[in-house]
């Protein structure tokens, strides 16, 4: 409930239209400043048995080193949460607070599926058509091996086609050349690694130019390049508002409304929204969360992971 | 002469409109098909003295593999123009030719400035404020060492300085991170380099936000990085114009008029066209490169790489 810079009001309303909208389906455990979240609850007609509240009495600003904080501040929202998601009280766990210390819990906190090498987290990019896609990695492993742009790309295709609704989800190499052989040493390495995975829908490399196209649903990097297209693409938006530019597919460029972005790869649905999120995208990153558990979109993960 | 979409008309005109401009400080040799070239400029009223025709009897098509092509058409015009640029003919070298072909001639028909271990390319980026800044490696190094990164440096601020016309060009590192230490083992390593670097004027760290804002002059990156970028910039560009928006800054995104980009660290000019060059941009090489030879910037390239 701590998360963000409208906290708690935003992500309380954000609890408040999930619950109206899926009665109880799912049980909220809202972890903040009690006394707050009860008063902004109180004029809510939501039934009171589909949330509990949870106090935590710290909580980790958003320039906090995350490991330290995490460290210092085990009576946060943020290390209450993945240490309930860790002990099985929780089943996903949803902040948009400290992206750092989000990520750190998810990689430290609880533990990655068997046999994924690096957790990793993706970004939805909207595409020219109206679609949206997957690019991941998006800054948790700035150095990659081929193998964890192969466990990448099975890992989005998944959250592509059962989050994200597409059907046998395109996965597109992200690279500097259309043909097998280009790119750099990760690339031609990953490619045949790519190529022979028959769990995924490898249409080979994709350009820069082909990023904000409908060419592939999933685009795998490294999360170096990764950030940095996906950060170029947030200026985008930046300057398309400041020269008051009124555009539908540039509206969409507004990574806020898409509701934060999971971590994949972890045992558990961790979610990290954005800093600046408001009711709409906390209810959509409740629903994503609930949407991998209703789909057992781990156990999807641990299988394909296994094979 | 036989470089681009348009060949040879608009790289006669560019030629035209150039030594109009310029009467008698350079004669350009134009390398083409003679009679093409010649009939194109017979009503064109400049003097003849300015310039002369080489016939090349041969051109390399777009989609000709580069460094099979070079080989099997010593006619052509490329080949020619590499070849008198490595004799020592020609003092700088201007197409829009295959790009590969190019970026193969410069590579191994003339030489590297000595101490230079990689040559780099580079792209011209428009900035939000209306300036220009400098983004290199743009695809010439698709895997880089700490070392190039901060030769790209030295090389970038030069041309930055005396080419672009920007005094004491600021340095970025584009990195996912601000502070020092952050990023892939590559930008941890740069760094260092970069800040010990009295040949430059280090501001250390840039983001992907920051590249089409005016933060930094010149921004380094390893080729791989660069290329997907700029490709990513080319295509908001082509959805602005798709979309029928009409802004001063997304016009710039344009970047046929920039007319080419250098190859930066060999020992002559070579600029590098985009094939849709038109007289415009033709016109832009030839000065590009007429100021590089003014301004003595292969010498200074050679002083501070030594240094």
């Amino acid at each position: 409930m701590m998360g963000g810079d409208f906290a708690p009001l935003e992500a309380v309303l954000g609890v408040v239209s999930f619950l109206k909208n899926n009665p109880d389906d799912f049980h909220l455990v809202l972890i903040g400043d009690q006394v707050l979240v009860q008063q902004y609850l109180s004029n809510q007609n939501i039934d009171s048995s589909n949330y509990s509240i949870l106090h935590a009495e710290e909580v980790i600003l958003m320039h906090e080193h995350p490991t330290k904080a995490l460290k210092e501040k085990p009576q946060s929202s943020i290390a209450k949460g993945f240490n309930l998601l860790a002990s099985g009280e929780l089943d996903a766990f949803v902040s948009a607070g400290n992206t750092g210390a989000m990520m750190v819990g998810a990689l430290f906190t609880i533990k990655t599926i068997e046999g994924v090498i690096r957790p990793t987290i993706g970004a939805y990019i909207p595409r020219e058509d109206g679609s949206l896609g997957l690019l991941v990695d998006v800054g948790l492993n700035s150095d990659c091996k081929p193998e964890n742009l192969n466990q990448f790309a099975i890992l989005g295709s998944l959250f592509a086609e059962h989050i994200l609704g597409i059907k046998t989800p395109r996965v597109g190499l992200v690279n500097i050349g259309e043909e097998e052989g280009k790119g750099n040493l990760l690339c031609q390495s990953a490619y045949p690694l790519l190529k022979a995975n028959h769990l995924i829908n490898f249409i080979g490399n994709i350009e820069g130019r082909d990023i904000l196209m409908n060419k592939a649903d999933v685009m795998v990097c490294d999360g170096f390049t990764g950030n940095v297209l996906l950060k170029m693409a947030e200026s985008v938006y930046d300057i398309v508002k400041k020269r008051n530019i009124e555009d539908d597919y540039f509206n969409r460029f507004n990574f806020e409304m898409y509701g934060g972005v999971p971590v994949l790869g972890v045992s558990k649905p961790v979610i990290i929204g954005h800093g600046v999120s408001k009711a709409m995208a906390f209810e959509n990153m409740i629903k994503i969360s609930a949407n991998m558990l209703k789909f057992s979109l781990i156990k999807k993960m641990q299988d394909d992971i296994f094979v």
